[in-house]
C-alpha cells in the first residue's frame, strides 16, 4: 500500500533525530519501537483513566438536568443556556484553522509534508483531551470537570500554542519529544492563562499574549535549549533539508488561506454582543492591511524576484495576531487598518533580517519563522492593547467597560440598570489596567522562556531521544 | 486545454473496464459514448420529470403559506419554523463532508486523482436529487413531497453511503456501473432507514447502521459478485495500479482533515437541545482518542518505518463512525474516548491483518479498506447502542428518553408536565429496545450483502459493462 | 528559503508582461521596482487616511451605543439587531469563496500556481477595503460610512466581480495592471449596482447581473482592449504557457468544489425568512443539476476521452449563476433543476465551440474561459428572473411579493396587517418589473463593455506597463 511513501520520505528525518541507524541492529530499533509505543499507549490510557475519575457533563448536555431537557417551552427555558448553538459554527472554524491550517502552513517543507501534517494532526488529538483537563482543574465543580461545548473551543485555542512552538522546532525533534514538550505546554499555559485571566484579570480576547506570544516563546527557548547539544554539522544537514518546492509551497498557501479565512472566528469566539461583533470587523480589517502591506514589503525586500512565499505564507496572517489583544477595544476601523500595516510590515523585516541575525547570533533555529507570524506581532498587539486601556472611558464604552475590563468596575457592587445585573470590580483607573496589560505581557514571556528552556534541557537529557519515532 | 490529463491518467483505467479497447474500432467507441451519454442525460431528464410531478417548497420555504411570511413579528410567528436557520451552518459542514472529504480522501492513488475527485462529484450530484425523491416518497403530503433545507441535509447523508461502496470498488467498475449502482443503493437505503427508524423505531442519530454499516456491506457484496466475474490476471493488474505517492496522499490528507473536523456536525445535524449538544462532545473525544490510537497502532505495526500513511488517512476516522448510533446517549466523555480508542486500534487491525485475509481467502478486494474505517466500527456502534439501551433508565435520562428512544414512552398517551406536549410510545422495556438496536443492525447487514450482491451480478450480466465511461 | 521557486515559476510570466528585460540593466528594473512598491504602499496608505476620515463602527458594533450594549435582557433589547449573529456563519462561507475558491479555481495552470494563488489573495485584500468605501459613500450618516459584518459581506461579494475579470485576464498582465483595473472596476461595480438597486428596483438576490455578468464582460473588454496592442508572437507564446498538469487540475478542484458547496450561502445571504430559505434549496438544486448536466455534455463533446477536466472544474458550476437572479423567486425546484440543466449544458458547449470562436474572431484571449461561466449563464439568469417577474402575482407571493420586488408595492402607503409595517412602493405591473429586470441587463453589459475597454486602453498607454511586479 502507500505507508511506504511515508518510509521514503523521512528517511532523511531520522537522521535529524540524533540517532546513530546505522549503527544499531534492527532489534534494537524494534525495542526501541516497542518502547514508544508504549508510552504513547500508556499517555492515551492515562488521559483516559483521567475524563472516568474528572469529568461530566456540562448541565446543558446532560439529560439528567431537569432544566435543560430538550424541548421546554415554557417554565424555566433560557435560551442563554443553549451555548452549544452560539458557539457551534464558530468552534467548526476553529476546528479548521487548528487541525487543517496549522498543519497544512507547515507543510511548506518539502522533506516533511507527511511529518508536518501528520505530526500535527496526532499532536492536536492527543492534547486537546489534555488541554480540556487541564483548563478544568482551575474549575471543579464537586470535584469533577463540566465539559462543554466551549471547553471543546477553549481546548483547540490551547493546542494552538504547542502548534506554535512546534513551528520552531520543525525537523530538530523526534514526535516523542514535542509529546513530551506538549504535555508540559499545555500544563504551563492553562497556569499562565489562569493567572493572567483570573487573578490579573486582563483583556486578550484573541489570545494573542496567552497563546501566540507563549507559544512562540517557549518554543525558541527550547530551540536554543536543543540547539546547546548539537553538534555543528548536524545543524547544517538540518538546515540543508529545509527546502521547499512548487508544489509544497501550494499546499502551505491552503494552511495560510483558511488561517487567514476563519481568523475573524478565532478571535471573537469567546465574546458576545456588540464585543464580538466588533472584534470580527477589526479581524477582518486588519488582517487585509496585513496581507496588503506585506506583499508590498515582500516587492521591495527581495532582490531579483517579485515576491517570497514565505512572505506570503506568514506575513500576510501577522494582522490577526496584532489585533488579537485589542479586538474587542474600540481601536476604531482605521485603527484596525493602522495596525495590520504595522504588523504585516514588522514580519516581513522580521523575516529578511531578525531571523537570520538570531540564527547567526544567538543560536536559535526557528524553522517556519514563528518569531515574525506569532512573537513579535503578539508583543505589538500587547503593547496596543495598553495604549487602548489607558484611554479607555466610561463616556466611550458606559457599562461595555465593564465586560471588556471586569476590574475596572467599582469595588462596591451596584444594580446597573442597562444591564439588569449586579456589577462588582476591583476599581482600577484606566492606567492601572494599562499597567496590568505589561505585567500580563511580561510574565507570559519570562514564564514561556524559562519553561521553554527547561523543557528543551530536560528533553535533550532525559531518554526520550532514544525514541525511534 | 488540459483535458488531456484525463485521458492520459485514465488510460489505464480503460484496461480494467473490461473492454477490449484494442480489437474495437473508433466507430464502436463513438457509438458506445453516445448511448453512454443518453443513458446520463436521460438519467438526468427522469430527475426533472420526477421533480415536476412530486416536488413542491416545504411550507417555510413556500411564499405563498402565510404563516412564514418573511418578517412577521406579531401573531403566529413562531421561530422553531425556521428550521432553515437551524440547519444551516450544519447542512454547510455535512455539505463539505460528502463533495470534498468523500472525493479527497479517495484520492490517494496517484492514477485515480481526476477519478477518485471527479466521479465523487459527479456521483453524489446526481444522486442527492434520487435521494430527495426516495425519501420523499415516504412522507408524501397531497402526493407531493415538500423540500427544505432539512431534506438537503438527510439527501447529503443518504448519498454518503453510496460514496462508502464506492470506496471499496474504485478502480473496479466505469462510471456507468457506480451510477446504475448507485441509483439501486439509494432506494434500498431509504426502505431500510424506513423500516429501521420509523418502524422498528431504534436509535442512530450519527447513521452508523444505517449509512456506514450499510455503505460497506453493499459494496463488499458487490465487490464479491464482481470478482467472480473477473479474470486473475485481470485482478491482478487492478492491483498494480493501487499505489500512492507523496502528492497524492497530501491530498488525500485533505480528505481526511476535513471529515475529522466536521463529523461533530455530521452527527449532530438532526438532533437538537441538550441530545445535539452532547453529541458534539462525544463525537469530537471519541475522534480525538481514535485518531492518537490510530497513530499508536501504526506505529507498532508498520515494520522498518514510522507511520503508515493509510492508517493516518482512514483509521483516525474510526471513533467518528463507532460514536455514531449512540452519540446522544449518556455515554459519559470517558465512555466517548475509551470507544473511540478501541475503534481506532480495531481499523489498525483490520487494515493490517483483516483486509488481506479477506482478499485472500474470499476475493473481496477493498481499494479503499472501506470495512474498516465504515464496516466494523459501524458493527461496533450498533453493539454499543444496544449495551446503552438495555442500561437506559428514566430516572438518568427523565423526559430525554423519549426523545431519544420514542418507542419507550408509555403507550397511554400522557401529557408531560416538562415537556408540555402529549407523549405516546410502544411501552418498551430497555431489553426490548436493545434487542431491537441488534435488529436493526442484523437487518441492516442482511439487506446490504443480498441487494449488495444482486447489484454486483446484473451489473455484470446487463450490457453496462459495454460502457465506454 | 522558498522565494525562488516564485521567481522561477514567474520567469516567464515576465516575458508577457511587456518589458524588454534582457536590454534593460538591473539598475532601472531596481528603480522600477522602487516605484512599483511606493505605488503600493501608497494605495494602502490612501485607503487608511481614507478610513480615518469616513469609518465607524456601526451602532450595533460600537460600545457607545446604548441601546446595543452586551447583555441587555429587559427593554430595548432587540435581536433583530445582532445582525452579526444572523450573518455570520455565511460570511465565513463567502470568505471561503472569494478567498480560497476563486484563488485554487484558477491554479489550473501549472505555471502560474502562485500567481493565481497570491495575485487573487493580494488583490482582495486591498480591493475589500476599497470596496467597503465605494459602497459606504452611497450610504453616508453624518458623513461617516458605517461599518458591520454586513459591509464586509458586501465587499467580498463587490472584489468577486473583480476576481472574475482577473480570470480573463490570467498572465495577459502584470499585477499592478490588475490592481489599478480592480480599483477602477469595484468604483464602477458600486455605482452600477447602486443604480440597478435602488434607482431600477431589480431584483438579484445572488448577484448573477451585477456580480457575474459585470464581472464577465468588463473582463472580455480589457482584454479585446490589452490584444489591440499585442505582437502577434506574444499572443501565440501566452498561450503556449497556459498548459495544466496533472498536480495543478487536482489543486483547481479544490477552489471548484468549495465553490460548488458554499455556493447556497453567497446566494442567501443577503436575505431572510422564507426567501432565504428558498434560496438556499433552490441553489442546491441548479448546481446539483448542472454539475450532472455538464459531465454528461463533457463525455460527449471530448474526442477521444472521458471527461474535460476543464468542464468539470467550470462548468459544473454554471447552475449557481443561473440561479442567482430568480434564487429567491418561486421558480420550484423542478424549475431550478431545470435552469441548472440549461446552464450546465450552455456552459460546456460555450467551452467547445463559442471559447475558440471568440479568441478565432474577436481576439479576445479568455484564459479561464470566464464567459462560460459567468457571462452567459449570467445573461441568462437576468433573463429567467425577468420571465419570473412577468409571471409573479400577490397570490402566489402574498406581502413577500414586495420583499423581492419592492417597486410592485402600491405607491398609497399602506399598514399592512401580515408583516405589521407600513408598505409603499411605483405601484409597478408584473410586465413593468419584467421590462425593468431587462434594462437592469442591458445596462450592466453596455457599462461593462464601455468602462472594460477603457481601462484595458489606459492600462496599456499609461505607464503602469513598465511594472516590474
Amino acid at each position: 500500500m502507500n505507508g511506504d511513501f511515508w518510509r521514503r520520505s523521512n528517511m532523511n528525518q531520522r537522521n535529524i533525530s540524533y540517532e546513530f541507524s546505522n549503527i544499531k541492529s534492527l532489534r534494537v530499533q524494534r525495542i526501541r519501537r516497542m518502547g514508544d509505543m508504549l508510552v504513547l499507549l500508556s499517555l492515551q490510557l492515562f488521559l483516559l483513566i483521567m475524563f472516568v475519575e474528572f469529568s461530566k457533563y456540562y448541565p446543558d448536555a446532560d439529560a439528567s438536568d431537569l432544566h435543560t431537557s430538550s424541548h421546554p417551552v415554557f417554565g424555566g427555558f433560557d435560551p442563554n443556556l443553549n451555548t452549544y448553538r452560539k458557539y457551534n459554527s464558530m468552534f467548526q472554524d476553529i476546528h479548521v484553522m487548528v487541525f487543517l491550517g496549522f498543519g497544512f502552513l507547515m507543510a511548506f517543507l518539502k522533506k516533511y509534508g507527511y511529518s508536518s501534517i501528520g505530526f500535527n494532526f496526532f499532536l492536536a488529538a492527543i492534547l486537546v483531551q489534555w488541554a480540556i483537563l487541564c483548563r478544568g482543574f482551575f474549575h471543579l465543580s464537586n470535584l469533577k470537570i463540566p465539559i462543554s461545548v466551549e471547553s471543546l473551543v477553549e481546548a483547540d485555542i490551547a493546542v494552538a500554542s504547542v502548534l506554535i512552538s512546534m513551528g520552531v522546532l520543525l525537523g530538530q525533534t523526534t514526535l516523542l519529544q514535542l509529546i513530551i514538550m506538549g504535555i508540559i505546554e499545555i500544563a504551563v499555559y492553562q497556569c499562565n492563562f489562569y493567572v493572567g485571566d483570573e487573578i490579573l484579570k486582563i483583556a486578550d480576547a484573541g489570545a494573542s499574549i496567552f497563546v501566540h506570544t507563549f507559544g512562540a516563546y517557549f518554543g525558541l527557548a527550547a530551540s536554543f535549549a536543543l540547539s546547546r547539544f548539537k553538534r555543528k554539522n548536524d545543524i547544517e544537514s538540518d538546515k540543508s533539508l529545509e527546502s521547499s518546492n512548487y508544489t509544497s509551497d501550494l499546499f502551505a498557501m491552503i494552511g495560510t488561506i483558511f488561517l487567514w479565512i476563519y481568523w475573524p472566528s478565532f478571535n471573537s469566539a469567546e465574546l458576545s454582543g456588540d464585543d464580538q461583533h466588533r472584534a470580527i470587523i477589526n479581524t477582518y480589517l486588519s488582517l487585509a492591511a496585513s496581507c496588503a502591506t506585506a506583499f508590498a514589503f515582500s516587492a521591495i525586500l527581495t532582490p531579483d524576484t517579485k515576491f517570497d512565499m514565505v512572505h506570503v505564507q506568514n506575513s500576510t496572517l501577522a494582522g490577526g495576531v496584532a489585533i488579537g489583544a485589542s479586538v474587542n477595544m474600540m481601536i476604531q476601523p482605521y485603527g484596525a487598518i493602522f495596525l495590520g500595516m504595522l504588523a504585516g510590515a514588522l514580519s516581513v523585516i522580521g523575516y529578511n533580517y531578525i531571523t537570520p541575525w538570531i540564527d547567526r547570533n544567538l543560536h536559535i533555529h526557528d524553522t517556519c519563522g514563528v518569531h515574525n507570524l506569532h512573537g513579535m506581532p503578539g508583543v505589538l498587539a500587547a503593547l496596543v492593547s495598553a495604549i487602548l486601556a489607558a484611554i479607555a472611558t466610561e463616556s466611550q464604552y458606559h457599562t461595555g467597560l465593564y465586560d471588556i475590563f471586569p476590574a475596572r468596575a467599582p469595588t462596591i457592587p451596584s444594580f446597573n440598570q442597562d444591564v439588569y445585573r449586579h456589577i462588582q470590580g476591583d476599581g482600577r483607573t484606566a492606567m492601572q489596567q494599562a499597567g496590568y496589560q505589561i505585567l500580563a505581557l511580561i510574565m507570559t514571556v519570562v514564564v514561556a522562556i524559562v519553561t521553554g528552556f527547561l523543557t528543551g534541557i530536560s528533553n535533550k537529557t532525559l531518554c526520550f531521544h532514544y525514541s525511534f519515532l
